[in-house]
């Protein structure tokens, strides 16, 4: 599931054409702070991430904060359980 | 397990431990988004959290994340698995 500000959206599908969707075309992520953990007794892990983000040319960088949790799908990879975004005012 | 600013403890004693020590008497929060989804198959919930915090007197509020996870615990409650808290810059 992914929470894009105030959108939720469910499903491969739905995601990728929400991401798609978004009416900027050059993002640049910097991170300031990033922290994980074991989520689940089965090899998930949780990650909270801080920073900045440069939206197109803009040179005022917003602040965001980003989690997201990946679960092991049982052939030796992983698969994005959580994504949650918000930019901070 | 807590992951607060750097330092990483777990378990319940260590993270009360851990909460007292801290050099503050007062703290305000002031919650601004806050996006739950469903972490797990078992019931668990993920909770992302941004927002200002007032600590002590002070008058120049601090833009905080926090995010959480808690999971049911087969007795018709919750427990902690997770928290990760930073202060953002």
């Amino acid at each position: 599931m992914l929470t894009f500000e105030t959108n939720q959206v469910q499903g491969a599908t739905n995601i990728i054409e929400k991401l798609v969707s978004l009416p900027f075309e050059k993002t640049q992520h910097r991170i300031d702070t990033l922290d994980a953990q074991p989520s689940s007794t089965d090899g998930g892990v949780m990650v909270m991430v801080t920073g900045k983000l440069l939206i197109d040319d803009s040179e005022h960088p917003q602040n965001y904060a980003q989690t997201f949790q990946i679960l092991p799908d049982g052939a030796g990879s992983y698969y994005v359980m959580n994504d949650i975004f918000r930019l901070l005012y």
